[in-house]
């Protein structure tokens, strides 16, 4: 089988999370890793094709563990506003007016921003997932596919029954790039009959949950007052996450949230930049990763960050955890760089497959350019990748052992047709 | 005279921060902002050199308020540690070595980062201040200079005399891109008498002083210990403000320094990054804007952030004054970008001369892309500027009416020799 042999470059295969190889070597075979070591590795054979990484890092793709990426649409349509004014003022009013078709072009165009930015899976929760499932398979990238269930619409049974039609279809066709979820909104916007059924289905067709959870504080003194139990508690006491679920946010916690979360392996998805935007606060993550949970990260949706950047988001979540908490040592740059990788795919039920370079595992790699000036002298790899970089500094990009990106160009998708049609859909929404 | 037009960009003259032009015309005569309005202004005249702005942002350069350019050899040399401890155990035994050499091409280095990044004028402290001034000679860019003073050095009067020699010598000269300052370090390693001094020879040479201010908790309780006045406080009695100054981070302050620093006009630069990183706390940015003082923005030195990139810079000041204070409303997109401009040129003394698009002006421009998917679509350029945009948009940079950087090519600056020469001095402090 031809194999792909990314050569020359500063590996890291983050496992763990410091390591690193100079001068190292990379070999793809089919879909997955087979090999990772120093250059210069086993004998080139017959069909190689080698990849130059000469000034790079190498390493695992992001892992972008919560986003609504079609949300993209609606990028910089309304900032600097309270959460429920936002929501209900511009927000809600232009999503009354999707449509599937502007559910794909959003997807794609979100989908090719972050695979530009050296995101290879994302983990999304939109409305009319089919469409956001047609950009996943279109463009190569990973993705884990949900649609979003609000349980007091009037349609709220079509959609279930909706979400678990098209979660049981996916299961049947196995598409090693397609992930379904199940994903009930909030606590708070699904009652607790809803949210159980969900969790059973989740549970019986092998699948995760994804639910927003704890992200502000109004959010937690409501379920206090419902249900006497915050929302991580009031979620225990149901039972819910004896299946496996992913929670982003997870903003406002007591100590005792923040053991059931551990205890139940639920994957936390910290999203600083859109919880600081929102002023919805700053998530414990420093006491999150000391008692063990599994936290990965995520950018949430572009109308609340405003890009899908995970190089940026890197950057916040670990400056932030240092000003926030007043200790300059919180969240250093391997945690954080862990958190995108390894963490997510973990948060995500991914971890055995993606974020780290180990042989065996599926291959999602970037190869990211120590070229720009802003990026020398290189004192060291993981804080460059860090504190230093941008997207822009992603150069290629693979995916399931495909090359998605070389040399900045995508070679999946068409940029300019994204664009012009993603913008024809955002000009109906917000009309 | 030969004129440059830049023509059908979208502008924004800044004057005040959120008014657009779209489709408008820039036209630069000398080093002057000529005209500034819509299509097609003024006929072509012959010579005339036209720049097609379209799908582009016009505005005026960004205005790094704080730094200590030549510290990019130290970028990412030591992270995530306490102050104290990066201070004495790297920095400090690695800028021990420093040459002016090392100087002069940590300066390019760290200007030519700084111009891909849309930075137009930056204020620098730090050591052999000639070999910035010599950098900022050669690069094009608009610099304010000062060297730095610590007062408990055996070498204090030396350096005294040569600073204040520096600025005369600057003084006479004249260079409309060079602009001195005196630099005491801070009020706890200066002695009250070398801070009355030095704030006198600036009064007397028409230059501003550069002191960092106020930056951590523990400096404001030694001054309060030491002097029974928080260090503004402490300034003030001194009659240091009877002399203007630029007061970087000023991150603690009392509601009386900050009705001071409103009061003396002292140019505030806010430097979030690097107040975040080290843990130092997040200046009340909001409630000083409210007094009306005057403030700018910084990326302070690369050792602390990791990069000097603004664009960077107003995303995170934007969005940590949100979450640092709970209100999703406080510091705007126009608010940060005046910030970023207007209210650094004012910060500096040079509000009269650049941080704006207005007739009369120097000719301080940058052309920022909206091409990139990640701009796309554009529902306003505020907040895509603020909240969207990466230093790599940056297309086009125009210093004092000459162009520096045109399609992402600097014209002044060999970026290879200065990557090597840099790289040699860098491997050399850290041996």
């Amino acid at each position: 089988m031809a194999r792909l042999r990314l050569e020359h470059g500063t590996v890291l295969p983050l496992d763990p999370a410091d390591a690193v190889i100079h001068r190292g070597i990379v070999i793809v075979e089919g879909n997955r890793i087979a090999y990772v070591g120093p250059m210069p590795g086993p004998a080139v054979e017959p069909g190689d094709q080698i990849i130059d990484t000469s000034g790079c890092v190498v390493m695992p793709g992001l892992v972008n563990a919560h986003t609504h990426v079609s949300m993209t649409l609606l990028r910089g349509y309304a900032d600097d506003m309270a959460l429920q004014e936002w929501l209900e003022r511009k927000i809600w009013p232009a999503e009354m007016k999707l449509t599937p078709e502007d559910v794909y072009w959003g997807a794609l165009l979100g989908i090719a921003e972050m695979i530009r930015g050296g995101v290879t899976t994302f983990n999304d929760m939109y409305h009319y997932p089919r469409a956001v499932a047609d950009a996943v398979q279109k463009s190569g990238i990973r993705g884990c596919i949900s649609g979003v269930m609000l349980g007091m619409l009037p349609t709220a049974e079509d959609l279930l029954r909706d979400a678990i039609e098209l979660v049981s279809q996916m299961k049947v066709k196995a598409h090693p790039r397609l992930i379904p979820m199940l994903a009930p909104h909030a606590p708070y916007t699904c009652p607790d009959s809803l949210l159980k059924r969900m969790a059973q289905a989740a549970g019986e067709l092998g699948v995760r949950l994804h639910i927003h959870l704890a992200e502000t504080r109004h959010e937690v003194e409501d379920s206090l007052k419902e249900h006497g139990a915050t929302p991580v508690r009031h979620l225990e006491r149901l039972g819910i996450f004896e299946t496996p679920t992913v929670a982003p946010h997870c903003v406002h916690l007591t100590d005792e949230d923040i053991e059931i979360l551990a205890h139940r392996r639920v994957g936390v998805v910290h999203c600083p930049t859109s919880n600081m935007k929102l002023a919805s606060g700053f998530a414990p993550v420093a006491r999150l990763l000391e008692a063990r949970a599994v936290v990965g990260l995520g950018t949430d949706g572009a109308a609340s960050n405003n890009n899908l950047d995970m190089i940026e988001e890197m950057m916040v979540g670990a400056v932030v955890a240092k000003g926030h908490s007043g200790d300059p040592t919180a969240i250093n740059a391997p945690q954080m760089l862990a958190m995108a990788t390894r963490g997510s795919a973990e948060a995500l039920g991914l971890g055995d497959q993606i974020g780290a370079l180990k042989p065996g595992m599926r291959a999602d790699i970037i190869v990211v350019s120590l070229h720009g000036l802003h990026m020398q002298p290189v004192h060291g790899v993981v804080s460059h990748i860090v504190y230093a970089a941008r997207a822009d500094d992603v150069r290629d990009v693979i995916i399931d052992g495909e090359p998605v990106m070389r040399d900045r160009t995508l070679l999946t998708l068409d940029e300019a047709e994204i664009v012009e049609r993603a913008n024809e859909c955002a000009s109906r929404l917000v009309r």
